[in-house]
């Protein structure tokens, strides 16, 4: 590594992909740009990190600015930097993704943006910049991972039904599950917590709420249990 | 995200582990600093990612100017941007990881740095800058991506023996495999092919020789099937 610290430096910025289970399966969080370049176009909420703000600090503060969510689950995803991805020069973007239950997002569009939506991922409209190729990204770690990590359950209010985190599972991997084999699977795992409670307005033989039980996940990992969907 | 590109810009780096497997079991490669900060320290290959170049290139020319290194399997790993990870100020890094066959690989140490060399995972120096979590960082991918995806191969020959191939497997979940089971579930992927050579200098029962064929890994992966040891 030179100790030259005076060279050109490419702009940094942080890009987000919010994903939610809707009506109409998959869906992402984007907000139509009323700035050039590409006003009027769709893209991924984010901005310019700041000299003195770690990058999920950057990615979180846009995320808020842009959408007005807060607290969610957010994980770093890949960082992109074609020399050719942003007319206006070379800017890298660290992009993070992030999962939400759509019911309980509440949605604030800012000054920046001219309006923020959901969009289902099989229906994307245009996109500004290499934010399709963003979004294919995050939907191809979402994919992979919700197999071998508890991601299901931040799509789903903090009380579920069974029938509730499948179709989760179903939406994301894009395949019907056996109904009976899904839950001896995630019930054998004991990460479950039965809530006593049953799903409101359903008269007749009303569905069982569940909770994921994070703490006695963190444990079973630390002693060397694999989830495995 | 603001048009705004004159505000200050942090520094833009790539860094690189390249993992191998030695006699003392998974080894990295670092290079032996000879600028300031960190002069005398080991730390990962890397620089500066230069206005005109992707970001893979940076990672890739740097490993070649630092180390000698070329045509190496090499993926993005995770960007690395907390404040005050360079005492010369605000510097993210991209990392990136690499496999590589150690019997085969050529070493060369530049002017940039003293010296370069293999260092055991389990037995690493003093690192520069942050180096020590991302090679955690890099670790914790390796272990966990090793068991979907067909990496283990990229750290040994071409043609190899399934023996050559376990301990790849054993050094890098750290744990002994039973050698019926692994060989059995190995095989039943059909990704190995017999080259039909004996391994040399093995006089008594010389084991068989195999090669990954990752032509048709491709091809099953498009079809729908998942790698899983």
């Amino acid at each position: 590594m030179s100790p030259d610290h005076d060279h050109p430096r490419p702009a940094l910025t942080v890009d987000c992909v919010v994903f939610a289970i809707g009506d109409d399966g998959l869906e992402v969080l984007l907000i139509e740009r009323d700035h050039e370049p590409f006003a009027g176009s769709w893209a991924l909420p984010g901005g310019f990190v700041e000299m003195d703000e770690n990058l999920e600090s950057a990615a979180r503060r846009e995320l808020e600015e842009e959408t007005g969510l807060t607290d969610v689950f957010l994980e770093q995803l890949y960082t992109f930097g074609a020399t050719d991805r942003d007319p206006r020069g070379r800017v890298v973007s660290v992009a993070y993704y992030a999962l939400v239950d759509r019911a309980h997002a509440h949605l604030a569009a800012d000054s920046d943006a001219a309006a923020v939506d959901w969009h289902s991922v099989a229906a994307l409209p245009g996109l500004a910049f290499d934010h399709r190729e963003i979004v294919a990204a995050a939907h191809e770690r979402l994919r992979g991972k919700v197999r071998y990590a508890p991601l299901g359950f931040e799509l789903l209010p903090r009380h579920f039904t069974l029938t509730q985190l499948q179709r989760i599972y179903e939406v994301i991997l894009d395949s019907a599950l056996d109904k009976r084999n899904f839950r001896r699977k995630i019930l054998a795992m004991g990460l479950l917590v039965d809530t006593g409670k049953l799903q409101r307005g359903v008269a007749h033989r009303a569905p069982r709420l569940y909770r994921f039980d994070r703490r006695r996940y963190k444990q079973l990992e630390r002693d060397g249990f694999s989830f495995w969907l």
